[in-house]
């Protein structure tokens, strides 16, 4: 890590400078237990912000909140034969519900008589046992469609973590809808895509790709899985978001039928969605600098901060009774701001820590400028400075600034993906464009095989990360195979 | 369970009344892995209501949120002597992080060679994962204090469970505090049970004595806690909500130190303090009835229901017309309207649903009240039902009426505590107290030792619940002992 608040650059080592922007930024850390993070206040109160917009989204398409137990029944993993697959294996397991006093006084064992019956594992995500809830809940067409959410933790036990991408345990929420009809619970996956799309690049300001995964890179126990997908700096992809078609798998698996209208017994249609604290490493990587995060003004815990400067006691009360009065104009016109007024470090120190935390607009006001009825606005985003007249409308002047900058922030993102997206027409060039600095998204012809694609993974590291939604059908030949392909496909290296 | 909409009346038998009412006015249910609740959506939505607003009271109180891992390392627990007894016993413990197939091909078993090098135990609270954290966050008194809290879920291995009142995993948070001075924190572990007794009185309509607990009902590793406690109309107690000023002794345990202003080193002050998901069990013992939930108006998914009366089609048009106007306008005042057009539903089975749903305002129209310019509206609560000149202005008339009943309800229990409290100067007057169907709150003169507090729990169940916050001295002796006392303590039985 490099030391005080520098950052190692985004040149010198990218997943160094992520790892140093998520510590020094008071994002998150490494806990003490493998694999699993603190989420920090200052990270939190982000992730606070996305769960609360993403909650009213969810609410105004219909769905309401609930919560499932933690645990799984180890059995019910097996009742779905892809999804034990998928998520059977590296997860924490319950086995002992009782510690008991080490014999020889060394602290505590756990005691061997409180074996459970049968293990418990720690969800990794919720199919099965809402869905062996959702037997009791539906029994006719007038019980659908089922539209809940989950506000949870899940854990996976992953090898590699990084903070936010990758942790043993996460933070998310999992949809888990049932629906009379497949059109239905197609209907309601690709909704939920949309869903995601709009948070994406409204609130995240991170444009994104919405498309299809392929049989192979789908959910498991899933006919459809639909994903947004973003472009890192670094020329990464990042799936932001998924959304599954379950057909009729989890409801054959747990046994959930329904009574239709003409009363015949039907199995119901399942569809399931999540996004989770990953979305915090998305964010980071999209926007922010070798100076620290860039923050859009949707999600900042602070839009405004103001840094009152002052050498003398007399300049200082004149100075901060200034921007106190400022700082309340703003908070009236309903813009989050901090006043900044800790009397132990210095402007420099601030300037340096609020660009760190990536708060989108600094406002510095010292003795001139008070005299000449001036402010000094500095924008995040773009590093400029401009001294501005203050005025009794300093706060339409900032509110105006906040949107400007949340729509600068998506468009420099959405150039940066349009320079870094290229469509190669040969395995050659492919793999030439893979060893670039920055490899971004590469349109390629594919054979539709999983063959060919995990070949083309096992050479290249590079995967299908989905075939676009409304794709442009186009004859061609598979760069790998050289059999027909009626449509390029959205490859890329991938988190 | 009483069969369909009909509860078992609380005089019939007052715990099976509990259990019908939980499960009819979908709150929850229990789930198929013991000891774990499902928290269906309208319990949820409770929840939901409960959590924003003391959410928004902590973040009034200078707090923040954050996130801590879901995991603590078995040896964490042993480093607090009284906490390993309190919670390291009872509890979830994780063994293995991987599950493989079996080779009889049956299913899935705990692999063998994942077995953890130590074990982790599923979080009973978290002092000890956030304190071996604190360590690296506190340096110096620039630091404090650190005002944190934390909305998570807890596992804690009991073995007879009631919905909401003790369930093996429950939703709660949880506040950590760090403080330079001993003043500091038993002033925090203060202001957080003011907080909780003023969210009690003011949202969940439930008076609470604030007070302290005695010795041996302290929190495992406090020398100080602080509690409310609540009166539930089959006159049990029941403590909804603990604040602990801890002392150094988790500083002590994982070795959190600050240098102070002339820079020496001491060890930090902590507090703690949570409220749980068993506030809802609270919610409904206090205010129910036989009919089912009586909801106060401040957490109330819905506050008004509008249920539309008609035979004809031609007078439904006009009856729901009018009828959605209606929730347009109680919309618009910020009143959370329901109108429940469903078709398939009679009138009389709306009333029962939102009845047994505690809706604390009904509103019914029909083709006469149309004609007249008139609305039936019920009140939950009292069960009246008046009818009412539809006006401009019924936004106002139940805006003022919601106000009411929040308060009329809130009057109505302490009423019921002030009924069903009683003072005792004898322990043959106070073992006749316990004998009655409606035992109360009993304060008794009591001698101040555990020896007598644990003879009476075992000779009678009652407990000491607290001694209550600006209690009055009054000379006496102890009702077990005959030995000297200063003050009365309060007794009850309790959940």
């Amino acid at each position: 890590m490099a030391k005080g608040n520098k950052l190692t650059t985004r040149a010198e080592n990218y997943p160094e400078w992520y790892n140093d922007l998520v510590k020094k930024a008071d994002l998150a850390e490494n806990s003490e237990v493998r694999g699993c993070m603190v989420i920090k206040p200052y990270g939190y109160a982000i992730w606070e912000r996305m769960q609360q917009t993403l909650d009213q989204m969810f609410k105004d398409t219909g769905h309401v909140n609930a919560y499932f137990p933690l645990f799984i029944p180890k059995s019910f993993l097996s009742k779905e034969a892809d999804h034990v697959d998928g998520f059977a294996k590296e997860c924490a397991v319950v086995t002992h519900h009782r510690l008991m006093n080490a014999p020889d006084g060394s602290g505590v064992v756990v005691d061997p008589d409180a074996k459970l019956e049968e293990e418990l594992v720690v969800r990794p995500t919720s199919e099965t046992i809402i869905w062996s809830t959702y037997r009791n809940w539906i029994q006719s067409y007038r019980d659908l469609p089922l539209l809940i959410n989950q506000w949870a933790n899940v854990v996976r036990w992953e090898l590699r973590t990084r903070m936010f991408l990758r942790t043993a345990e996460f933070l998310w929420q999992e949809g888990h809808t049932a629906h009379a009809t497949q059109e239905e619970a197609v209907e309601e996956a690709e909704r939920m895509l949309g869903v995601y799309g709009d948070f994406a690049e409204e609130t995240l300001a991170i444009p994104v790709i919405r498309g299809v995964k392929t049989e192979r890179e789908r959910f498991a126990g899933a006919l459809d899985t639909y994903c947004i997908e973003g472009l890192m700096q670094d020329g990464k992809a990042l799936q932001a978001g998924t959304s599954h078609f379950l057909g009729q798998n989890f409801a054959k698996a747990f046994d959930v039928k329904y009574a239709t209208k003409d009363n015949k017994e039907e199995y119901v249609w399942a569809t399931s969605w999540g996004v989770s604290t990953r979305l915090m490493g998305a964010l980071i990587m999209t926007h922010s600098d070798d100076e620290g995060l860039v923050l859009p003004p949707s999600l900042a815990p602070h839009q405004v901060v103001i840094v009152p400067i002052y050498r003398k006691d007399d300049e200082k009360d004149k100075v901060l009774a200034k921007c106190a009065e400022i700082a309340q104009t703003l908070k009236t016109a309903g813009i989050r701001v901090k006043l900044d007024d800790d009397d132990t470090k210095k402007p420099g120190w601030k300037f340096a820590e609020w660009e760190l935390k990536g708060v989108p607009i600094r406002i510095a006001l010292g003795p001139r400028d008070l005299a000449n009825g001036k402010i000094e606005v500095a924008r995040r985003d773009l590093k400029t400075k401009e001294v501005m007249d203050l005025t009794d409308t300093v706060d339409e002047t900032m509110t105006a600034l906040l949107a400007d900058i949340q729509t600068q922030i998506y468009q420099k993102a959405k150039t940066f993906r349009e320079e870094n997206t290229t469509s190669v027409d040969t395995y050659d060039e492919f793999k030439a464009q893979l060893e670039k600095p920055i490899p971004g998204f590469i349109y390629a012809h594919w054979d539709g095989t999983t063959e060919t694609e995990e070949k083309i993974q096992a050479e290249t590291k590079a995967t299908i990360r989905c075939i676009p939604i409304g794709n442009e059908q186009e004859e061609g030949v598979c760069i790998y195979s050289g059999k027909p392909s009626k449509q390029r496909v959205l490859f890329a290296k991938a988190y």
